[in-house]
């Protein structure tokens, strides 16, 4: 979906605010450009304060008050927490999960399915809609916010999974097959016998489960568009606020969400990041983050929520928050919300703090608001809705990521790790990546796919990547791959299951590394191989990388192959990042693709805007000035506005950054 | 209350030893000079082992054979362990907790505000007096044992709590705008709908119940009280042993109970003081729990229990009893009472050992508690009632203690580590302190007060301080002091709230220091800044101390401000305690205040006897002679009787002490 | 029970496989000399599909096919996992334990005493035995596998508790003396009143409730043996797979089974041992589970379970494998059997591998089988049935590991880790141990006897252990032996209680070690003391190492004392095992024993075999060569045959090995 003009602006909660402000505060977004608040999600025991009671009294104001100071407005459905007096009614909304029933208190805690929650959360959804139907400002809608399962877990959610697995398995034995249940007498003989999932330590079924949660979530997103769509104009959108797996912040993919799936009942999908800031500040979560949402729908989308002081540590320091602002916006970001515009004074969020601290005035935080809200205002519309095309895919699978927690690499690395380890080393080297499903069909739209530890696969999806690579397509992708299938059973012929061929290696055998290194004539070090390794037998691939080893030496450890018309590169074991460079850029030889002369912490990023000119963006995630020559052509800076000569050397300074158009 | 003598003694369990030997154990106590046991404390099940059938045989002996050796009594009621046929008849006596209800087993399991519990408990009491109102020897009562909560939460507590809330907030709406409830749909709109509290994640309505359950704990104990004064004579006083917030020792302020609020009900408050010992005896734990305990009622205290073995590592080197002892008395100690006699030969404190292992043999221990028993009866007279009168009151606030609880300054540093940070300071540099309570009227009478951390604090509280120091005081405090009201709800106006005028500084933000030093020309090093700062702007303050770093440099860390009559300090951030010696020196010059000419090891501590000389305590807690030149008067070192002149030097000897009488 | 020939196989799970490759197996079984497959265990579901509902099909064609390929069975009775269908029929079957109910799922789940279950499974039971009654070449049957109590407490086995209990005490008093009940009013003066055991603090209640679970798991494998004892041949055998303390391999004692009262029921008994691999494989925790394995009828013992590629990282180096299979042998097992042949594709213990990779295909693991297999079809019947002499007894006690569970030496030193570290310190020394029970009577059967941390311990077994020393034995002990009696209650006389007499030592007082080390003329250096110290008086015995420390260098740490005919020896603190080394040197030079020219790695056990003959096994667990010169007679290496003269060198390969017969 292509949007008019960058959106920029806040969350707002009026609802929360210690005394009445609301004019002070448009005042104050206006003055740093601020062109859109998002409110009301949360909000539902303020909006209906007793059974059938509806307050708009709040929404009014806001809306009233967005509309004189000509701020456009995303509502909220706000059903993500329950009001007391509808628990009171109803206990059975809170959801029993594998830790028993929830107890009233935080968000988040309720039964999706609940019978009860639906029809009291559609009553307030029609509602809130009819109330505002005539609102011309009012530009789109959020489903919900950051919705999981909340591992929903009773008897009723149990009874639709037996349903599920009933659709899926005509025959109860072929399930008992598929998941090996025969083990620990876990054998299921009739549907009447099924135990509760809550206690299985068989993974397969686990996993499955899992993903039945997960088809939860996208069932309850899609019943809550059809509720919006009965009232929405079309002009308006509809999106979701979706998060990432959370390690104190947004780190990879979400594990309770088919997101890819989910985006489908978007117009266009929204993404919360928060990342790390002062000297860890890199980008990396920025641009992952970015990539992620860009390929749900293959397209722009908005940062519904990111940091402005955010949580403790990540206070930016002068010009971070700029940096930031275009770290969003160069890779593919249509918009740009603070979560949120004040600092709140009670309850659980009090030191995630907004653009405002808890005083409620100007600070050094929104003072930088404004300049990045005047720049917007200047050259906003050159950057919005920017196309970007990549040369590498990274290929990432819900599947994967949960059989990969029942049945763990190591300790410390978990799929996130694997597929964060591969993303943040291209990031480096400034290779920009898109994030796509592993239902993905439109494979040769990139020369290079990137497969991080496929743990789960069909064997159709193999089978895809093997034609892939057959037709000419360049696969980089690790150990654990192909391993299992679509029900976690392990493969029983040779490994790496039917992609040895295309790899042109197999095993029978692996460890944990102690005490073993890399060596390879490509490498320029070596490096420790710790967690995983595999102990290859190249069979037509060419030995990149072996293990230095009194025993394990004579395995291959990264290899090579040629494969059709194209090849196949494999990372039987994890080391660290610098030498995966080393095997990129040997790759990159390889197969003829062009290296950037740039490397982090100088972030190059680039696409196409609407007027058809390349933007280059060029980030400098550092405390020194970084030089950059450019070589070929005229292009104007458009911060400064100043152009620049083919081979003039132009200062990006700290925590800063420029923006070339040509 | 004054006492004629100091108590020296232990806590004594006739009831569990392993054969009878009561003859033996007073006439050891005699010989070792002890004059007071306490006693029945947790053995209800002994007193009544069946529901209305009560056996005092254990206790008659015990008693009978204290009156033989001229022993006197302290009576525990022994409600704080129920037995096992109570709860079998009413099992609604085990309390529910956030953990769910309790098991039987340990001590301390119970709902205190139980109407069985209750109604059973003031029975035993009753025949318990009944049974030895005529003793002579019975010199005062313990009320339960460090009681407090237990968590305590069922729906009648919280029945108890919603009444509590409605007493305070007439109007509903009141409390939820206090509690911020509106936040994640939280808000409360009838006193019916008032759900689980112990699912809320809102840490001003969680706060208020932890404070609740404070109440229930002075409540209980003034219940107890009660009953006790039907029964006793006017010379018995009633106590009760109050404890600390424990880590593995008494290390701070209790967080369960309002000791200040509570003392209000006992004619002396008992302390119970454990701390680490060999290497790591300082004697800071027991001068801050003797602090603690003198502050309560502004008074002398009992120390009810103590260490004699103690726990595994707390073994005594040889005069390290000794100097425990004398390391009490010296904080205005008028008991002495250890946990104590024999060591338990089964159950749960069998390694929390007595003064006799569990051979029940003389040993070291007990031989060194033969000579402090001599020198007691020679020298106690001298020592008992100690009047102390420090320049310094560090204000403490349960309220602060919870909110940080709630909003932790970070994962390491809590509200009681600060009030340590602070006090242990002040130990080392032999400026002794009172704590009192942040209810505390009588500001005016120390030249200095340090608030720490007062996180947590009503609008009046701020203001008493702020005239504290226009009228000539002077005020130490910290970071995150004048954050939030007694809700805790954050202020929405300029930090520090109210105290920002006296102290001559402001901030907006704050954060967690990564590689920031501290540096200022009173400061003796560069200390890393670590856990909290905050980027103080000066307004009238000077600047004692600011940030090194690249970014945080222009932030001021630690001010000094003249205001009106008196001065305010502020430490904006966390660092080590030489770096704070650096300060407080800085802070005694600039206020006229003297330095002690010693430090940590020795320590020095003084009082008024009830002759009306000053009795100075010079404690050495090392393995090294330390030699003592004292410059004015003569005065007579009262454990050898030997006379010493001006200017002339003595030797304290390690792990030993010295007393001067002038 | 002497066997005719080694044991040589595999478990085996026709169930689990993914299709059907019986044949194949059995050829590569064959091939691999395998003689022996385990199965049945653990397939109770797949036996029994619903309710009376039998379905031999799998177990037959395993049957058929092993009858064809001459391959013997040991079936085990699949009772260590319900079906699902029982548990949907009676829930009850699931255990409350102190964690609550189980749920369905894993294995091991269930109430041993739960009458449904025992119905149920013992109709299991005879139904197969009944099927399978004909079958010539089954060898033997398994009962059940790993039992424990799986902590089952729910309210009828409580009741079952409180009827042992009143067998034990006549007179409830004496059991509240015993455990000392009085302590915290948790006396019990009626059985009604008994309270629910999973909350009590009382360690001897808890412990003894622990030892009662103990006996569960005694009476339910007794019951388990009568039933297979109506239906089995005389011929056949009986055994039970146990296992050890596991700390993610085979540790040390068993905590919740008396395995040597329960061995009673077996006719040899059988065991499982896992241990670490690669550069971590010392044979130490083959040749301790061997030991116990030998113990517990003082006989010839299986391994009916141990790893082939086995956990992550326990995948073997090439010779490793076989290494480890004679590590076995060498011990005196009388089989090796594999867990298990195949690695599974699916549930939980997917990555626990077998012979076989998930590909089911040869790998070097698999020919590594293969010479195993060729050499025992060569050279087993030398081998089998070996008895061992041993001069070491070490004695052990659930008693004392449940007290020490209670009263923890430290927070990381555990009873078992006791007695490993004087047993590994044995096995370093080549000094060959056997582990007895504490009730053993035969100690004069040993020249030493070594006991370590015997904490609970009737009188009548220290007096034994007296009497021993007094007829000539030598005694090794430790700290913490001889401490509490059988209801861990400490004893209240002179400590080491009863056997101060027989040590020549006494002591009132312990700590923990902190900047203290030992010192001693027979020791080579100054180790540091960590985790525990007694205070050692030494009355008639010699101070073989002393305490350095300023204030506990007074007291003895080892002493050593001729008592009557023998000598004890007392560790009263915890070091390095290299100075326990020292201490074992001496004490063997005292008492007159050999010490062998050899150590660790290079590994010497020996016995005898049926034909009389010393056979000498050297085993090297390290990646170099070591040489080996003997010094007397003539020996043929049966591994090559070739015959070695006096005098003349061999070579030990790395992770290889020689046998010598004379």
């Amino acid at each position: 979906m292509k949007m008019k003009h960058l959106l920029y602006g806040a969350a707002y909660y009026h609802e929360y605010m210690p005394y009445d402000r609301l004019d002070t505060d448009m005042q104050l977004m206006k003055r740093n450009g601020m062109n859109v608040i998002r409110i009301a999600e949360s909000t539902w025991s303020t909006l209906e304060p007793a059974d059938g009671v509806f307050d708009f009294t709040h929404l009014n104001r806001m809306l009233g008050a967005a509309a004189k100071y000509g701020i456009q407005v995303i509502i909220g459905t706000p059903t993500y927490a329950v009001p007391t007096w509808l628990v009171k009614k109803h206990p059975d909304i809170l959801a029993i999960t594998h830790n028993g029933q929830e107890l009233y208190g935080r968000r988040q805690n309720m039964d999706i399915t609940n019978p009860h929650y639906r029809k009291y959360a559609e009553r307030m959804i029609c509602q809130l809609m009819e109330h505002i139907k005539d609102q011309e400002h009012i530009i789109g809608f959020q489903l919900d916010n950051e919705t999981k399962s909340y591992d929903t877990a009773g008897p009723n959610v149990q009874a639709a999974f037996v349903n599920y697995l009933q659709k899926q398995f005509a025959d109860i034995h072929e399930m008992n097959q598929a998941f090996g249940l025969d083990f620990w007498s876990n054998r299921i003989n009739t549907w009447e016998d099924f135990p509760d999932i809550r206690g299985t330590i068989n993974g397969s079924l686990g996993a499955e489960f899992q993903k039945f949660q997960r088809l939860l979530v996208r069932d309850f997103l899609h019943w809550q568009a059809e509720i919006i769509d009965r009232y929405r104009r079309e002009d308006q959108f509809i999106t979701h606020n979706f998060d990432y797996d959370w390690r104190d912040y947004s780190f990879g993919i979400q594990p309770e969400v088919n997101q890819f799936e989910t985006a489908a009942f978007m117009d266009i999908p929204g993404v919360d990041i928060y990342h790390p800031s002062q000297d860890d500040l890199t980008g990396a979560e920025i641009a992952f983050g970015g990539a992620v949402g860009r390929g749900l729908k293959k397209s722009n989308y908005l940062v519904l929520e990111t940091q402005s002081q955010g949580n403790l540590s990540w206070l930016p320091y002068e010009g971070q928050l700029r940096l930031q602002a275009y770290s969003h916006l160069s890779s593919g970001a249509n918009s740009l919300l603070y979560w949120n515009w004040h600092s709140i004074h009670n309850s659980f969020e009090t030191y995630w703090k907004g653009v405002l601290s808890h005083d409620l005035e100007e600070n050094y935080i929104y003072r930088e608001t404004v300049q990045i809200g005047a720049e917007i205002a200047r050259i906003g519309d050159k950057l919005v809705n920017l196309r970007k095309k990549c040369d590498v895919a990274i290929m990432v699978s819900n599947e994967s990521l949960t059989g990969l927690q029942w049945f763990p690499i190591s300790r410390t690395l978990a799929y996130n790790d694997v597929v964060r380890w591969l993303y943040d080393t291209f990031y480096r080297l400034n290779i920009e990546c898109d994030i796509i499903s592993s239902e993905d069909t439109h494979l040769q739209d990139y020369p290079v796919l990137v497969v991080p530890a496929m743990y789960s696969a069909a064997d159709e999806t193999l089978k895809r990547i093997d034609a892939y690579v057959a037709a000419g397509g360049h696969l980089l992708t690790t150990f654990k791959t192909a391993f299992a299938d679509e029900y976690i059973k392990v493969a029983a012929d040779i490994q790496p299951h039917i992609l040895h061929t295309c790899l042109g290696v197999t095993y029978q055998h692996f460890t944990v590394p102690q005490k073993v290194s890399l060596s390879g004539s490509i490498l320029k070090s070596n490096p420790a191989v710790t967690e995983w390794m595999e102990l290859l037998v190249p069979d037509t691939a060419a030995v990149w990388a072996s293990y230095e080893h009194p025993h394990w030496g004579k395995y291959a450890a990264v290899t090579h192959n040629r494969y059709q018309e194209g090849s196949a590169t494999y990372l039987g074991c994890y080391f660290d990042g610098n030498t995966l460079e080393d095997i990129i850029r040997q790759l990159w030889t390889e197969i003829g693709l062009p290296l950037s002369d740039f490397q982090f912490p100088l972030i190059h990023k680039s696409g196409i805007n609407d007027d058809g000119k390349q933007i280059d963006y060029y980030l400098n995630y550092s405390e020194a000035d970084i030089s950059l020559t450019l070589d070929s052509g005229y292009r104007t800076e458009l911060l400064s506005g100043i152009k620049i000569k083919n081979g003039e050397s132009i200062s990006v300074k700290p925590w800063n950054l420029v923006i070339l158009e040509y």
